[in-house]
């Protein structure tokens, strides 16, 4: 039998899986119990030369006569991007294809459509490829975490960003500098915004969420904050508290509510996560039987996301051999999503206050008119140089931004220089 | 519908089986597509009282009455050992049971013969709870990676081992105090020679090789040296050269060879594998177009390797549900197993020398004679405390046996004091 594969592109992703479903060929056609053809290959320029194991014939300009084609079994959507791939994908599920992905774009905004569609028609949709890149994610917290209860993951989803802070962390370069060398080194893009605010890793944390939580939390219901604001300082002092700054994707299920966000964070040093440098990408799961597992591996590039889109394909082709059913859609729940000002978390806070007796005492007043209890303070340096930093207990988001704000009015505070959160403590 | 599941054994891991069953039933319904019941629990006493949520009527002496019941969909084998949990798996899948188990001992030894079985019964054989406990290793292995060539598995696959020796590197204990220790907290059995010497960690090495190189590696396969000889002299050497030392599993795929190995390696500080503590497990994976994955977390505990059999339970009730099938036997290679002597690796070796002009050149020449390429050497002490602190390149472990036999020779090397394979370097 064989498994017939259309694919709506051939960039880095495209092109590695075209090459890996050839190399491997009868690896695959052990694994997946039938053989895997490519049949067609939607690009924008067909007449372009390609080094690619296939012959030219494939390639086509016409994405629709993949989506369509009465030949193809399996669409691979690795274009990217929520349109055109969003009517192409409804399109190949409307015909009864299956369809395999790697867009978490799309996913994270248009999730419940296309899970929707796929249901309808009977057709499996996979995204192995849509998180952490080669590292197997989704399918571990999907079907070997079936038997239990997540009740929380803590993710480094984002390589550029985690590539830009180890540069900081061990060089102790600027953020300007790192990101400039993040540039030139190709782990950021031209434009890097979109990693840099934490788009790329809200999406990513959308999906988790969902899976996790077996409820639909779109891109926009993750509380999202960027690395562009932490500084060489804060750096410094994380470290000489026995802490990492790493760019967090959290999700946790609290009393049956599910809270999303992404932000930088101070993880303890003892922390796996601690441990996860340069561009490399981890999910952390923490569950009531599970205790704490970890998922570590590239977060990106053509050849590793090429594994996991091909992993998924095996998956399909076997499903359609034996006649089997993949995982659907597993967001049969339907739990409200905590804003973020009712989550609760640690921070960690840099104040420049002025050196005179009686100024901890006010400090300490305002935090504790709000309900925020206080885990260590230290002074730093004397006079006009003066700083307190502060480790809160777990608090209360809405309560912390309004013991910011009384710190702010408070005469004895000269500046709030810095607010972090820290994760994976308490 | 309904699948229908009786238990071979309600110790800590058939007790926490029994409960996430029970308290995630309405997850575990939505993940599997049908209801999953325990409907008969084979235990040794079945008069003793239990404090499991099912009725006692469930519990039997009769453990034949399970694997032959009409009412049993899948038998889920969680006694251990080789007799009787082989002869009531066989069994089962003659009688068109599927089969989930946790058993590495007998998968290791008698693989074929049940894979062979439930490959001619149709009937799915699964085991995800063998590895690493708690942590997805097989599924991901078999599944996610089914697009990719692993070059490499570097598996930390005992916690009583690794426990043991983070004792023996944070706290500088001897490896008796350290294991006296392990043995108070429950780390370790009151007999931990199955930990110590590597039998259970060399168990889960074949698994490993076989999944990772579809090939069937037995127990006996894999070369296997225990952390006995491990002393806190090389513990501290390790650490001053930039190492951890660990107990390593070891499977790699060599000019389509496999070898397989157990034994105590220096592991680079920055490797993702050195940060592994306390009872933890790893499994590092390694491959031209992953790069380098870890699957990390608990590698033991009741409740841990639970998960990992209630997510088989989950994906069998699932195929049964929907007539699909579960991914069998991957063995489909027959790679020739590579003798430990034909092995490449890196060495670390310390020797108590001489301290006279000649004597590095005498060493240096006894290693050049047998084609090993020395990588640094470094002198310690003087007098009569001079030691020689040498790491090599990756060498062939026959011609590292035959150098030591020459140094040994040398009059100017007093002691071998220490030899040691080092990992995840080159």
């Amino acid at each position: 039998m064989i498994v017939r594969v259309g694919l709506l592109g051939a960039g880095n992703v495209g092109a590695a899986t075209i090459r890996l479903l050839h190399e491997h060929a009868e690896d695959i056609e052990q694994r997946a119990g039938c053989r895997i053809e490519v049949v067609r290959v939607a690009v924008r320029d067909p007449d372009r030369t390609r080094d690619l194991p296939i012959v030219p014939e494939l390639l086509t300009g016409d994405a629709g006569a993949v989506v369509r084609g009465d030949d193809v079994d399996v669409v691979a959507e690795l274009i990217g991007g929520t349109e055109p791939a969003r009517s192409l994908i409804l399109e190949a599920l409307a015909n009864g294809k299956h369809v395999v992905t790697a867009n978490k774009e799309l996913l994270s905004t248009q999730g419940r459509e296309l899970f929707d569609a796929a249901e309808a028609a009977g057709a499996a949709l996979q995204f192995e490829g849509a998180v952490a890149g080669g590292v197997p994610v989704i399918r571990p917290l999907k079907e070997s975490l079936a038997g239990e209860r997540v009740s929380r993951v803590l993710g480094i989803v984002n390589g550029t960003t985690n590539y830009v802070l180890t540069r900081m962390t061990e060089e102790g370069m600027s953020f300007h500098d790192a990101l400039a060398v993040a540039i030139g080194h190709g782990y950021a893009e031209a434009d890097p915004t979109a990693d840099i605010e934490g788009y790329d890793a809200a999406a990513k944390c959308a999906i988790l969420a969902s899976i996790a939580f077996n409820t639909r939390v779109v891109a926009g219901d993750v509380f999202r904050e960027g690395i562009g604001g932490v500084s060489v300082e804060d750096i410094e002092f994380a470290g000489r508290l026995g802490y990492v700054v790493k760019l967090l994707a959290v999700a946790e299920l609290d009393h049956d509510e599910v809270a999303a966000r992404v932000h930088p964070a101070m993880v303890p040093k003892h922390h796996p996560l601690a441990a996860v440098r340069e561009a490399y990408n981890a999910v952390f799961v923490e569950g009531p039987n599970v205790g704490q597992l970890m998922l570590y591996g590239p977060g990106a590039g053509g050849a590793a996301t090429a594994t996991a889109v091909v992993g998924d394909l095996v998956d399909v082709a076997r499903n359609v051999a034996t006649g089997g059913r993949a995982v659907g859609c597993t967001c049969y729940a339907d739990r409200a999503i905590r804003p973020m000002e009712a989550t609760a978390t640690q921070y960690y806070l840099l104040l420049a206050v002025a050196d005179r007796p009686g100024v901890l005492a006010q400090v300490a007043g305002a935090f504790g008119d709000h309900g925020v209890s206080i885990k260590s303070v230290w002074q730093e340096g004397t006079g006009d140089d003066a700083l307190l930093v502060l480790i809160t207990h777990r608090a209360n988001e809405g309560a912390v931004q309004r013991t910011l704000a009384a710190l702010r009015s408070l005469e004895a505070v000269l500046e709030v220089r810095s607010v972090m959160r820290v994760a994976g403590e308490e």
